[in-house]
């Protein structure tokens, strides 16, 4: 198996400028590994309650994603967040948060799981991404996610696990936060320091970019004039770009920047529907298209200018 | 003779956190003149005080700018601005602004200067903006600069303007501003349909973005660690991007987009100095350097993705 990703399975309540949703399907754990699932097989490592149906579970079935690691306490209740979005809807604001099953979330992690090559691991506890890291000695290509709330209580914890990982993916503010630095740019030398191959900081609407020791690449976003639920859209960027990777023979910079591009198309997807609906029935006619568009929005001809004399 | 700028020539007060200078050459025809010199010979059309100097005349002389156009007042002083950047380099904060000789500016042309081939309108007046542009009546392609105080206090005159002219170079603010719609794209559009060419919206420490009828390219800004004063990057990008189009036999999608990297090139060489200590001294092999940097950090291959049975 190739990819394992640990983080949450959730239900969402949402609102937006354009509809609302009382229970949906969400969670980092479930964006990514649908995402991934394009691209390569997923296991997902995560805990839900009782209250967690078929017609949830259906959603990893058609995907082919492995849920044996996640974790069924029947008197329990899936995790739950409910957040609304106003016309920037480049921030959540969050209406309410249940923990419930999650607050004791302890990753158990098979053999299959262990093994894998990649691995994601989404925005939980510092300490338990580091834990779930050790166990897996045979990944070759470690990535982490984490939040502003980590990083403002626990600096310290998080930095000994960012230390342990290949590959952080986060976002600009985060990115600040974490160093102590305004410009990106000398944020993500710092974070490359720890000893990290790869630094991907998200600019939503902006884009993304890749910061490796001896190579900067930036991709813009897909040119949307509507997002209608930018929930997820995060973890479904690396769900694409750690996909991507786990069907690559090797990771270098080459696959690296595709698999960026990869992130970029899976999310631009996420953003157009409600939770996981849209990328629940893409094609990957679909994937592909956009992965030339984004070809055909960043390509010019690199003709050196020789000023002629009659200029 | 190829290319004319109409706009202010200037001194600038400026204080940054990484020092100060009382009195230096600025304004917006300074700077895009400057810039589009390393590209073509440049005509700029101004007006000065009789305390413009033989240093700032210099400035024009060691780049082959004519100047014939700049009228000089003898007893009146030179368009003064002074400003403030605190570490969000990306705010200016005026502290004074005299228009002195500038407030009763009227362009007067030379045959010369309207026989242009392409006409940049740097930020003035709507009105002035378009009369300019119907004496230009060999011009093959004008474009224009404006800012938020003309959006909202003549927005009707601006558009009549923005009808005449083929392609507007604004940030992303007074796009939004102009078009009362918030989506970037949308608004972009809406700008075209008003019978442009081109919209070119700065988008700064996140680049660029080049809108036309069948084609959208993105730019980003170049790295840079520090930004030393950010006054004058709009006019100097313009100055590349119109400088280069002028030196190009055709004005095509594929001339459009290299026109915007060097745009971005010029314009992240201004900011690493004072006003234009950087660009006066620019070297031909350093800008194309930076055009080959673009091309690097936004290259990738493409391979569309075909899921194996194995992956």
């Amino acid at each position: 198996m190739s990819l394992t990703v640990v983080g949450s399975v959730a239900f969402d309540a949402l609102e937006t400028p354009f509809g609302k949703r009382d229970k949906i399907l969400g969670g980092a754990g479930t964006h990514f590994s649908l995402s991934a699932s394009f691209f390569t097989q997923v296991n997902v490592v995560g805990v839900v309650g009782g209250d967690f149906t078929e017609t949830e579970w259906a959603v990893f079935e058609r995907h082919h994603i492995n849920t044996d690691d996640v974790e069924v306490v029947p008197d329990g209740k899936t995790f739950f967040w409910s957040g609304r979005y106003d016309y920037d809807m480049n921030t959540a604001h969050t209406l309410d948060t249940q923990l419930n099953v999650f607050e004791t979330f302890q990753p158990k992690l098979s053999e299959e799981s262990k093994n894998a090559r990649l691995v994601f691991l989404a925005n939980i506890l510092p300490m338990l991404q580091k834990e779930v890291r050790e166990q897996c000695e045979r990944a070759e290509f470690v990535a982490m996610d984490t939040m502003n709330f980590w990083i403002s209580s626990m600096k310290d914890q998080l930095i000994e696990t960012v230390k342990v990982v290949d590959c952080i993916i986060i976002n600009d503010a985060e990115a600040r936060q974490l160093t102590d630095e305004p410009n990106i740019h000398k944020a993500a030398k710092i974070i490359l320091d720890y000893g990290l191959k790869a630094v991907v900081i998200k600019r939503g609407e902006y884009g993304a970019t890749l910061f490796t020791k001896d190579s900067y690449f930036v991709v813009p976003a897909y040119p949307l004039e509507s997002v209608f639920d930018p929930t997820g859209a995060g973890d479904t960027f690396a769900g694409g770009f750690m996909g991507y990777l786990a069907a690559q023979n090797e990771i270098t910079n080459e696959t690296l920047r595709r698999a960026m591009i990869y992130g970029s198309v899976m999310a631009s997807f996420n953003v157009e529907e409600f939770g996981t609906e849209r990328v629940d029935r893409l094609e990957y006619n679909e994937i592909n298209q956009r992965f030339r568009d984004f070809k055909r929005m960043t390509h010019f001809d690199e003709i050196p200018f020789e000023r002629s004399v009659t200029a």
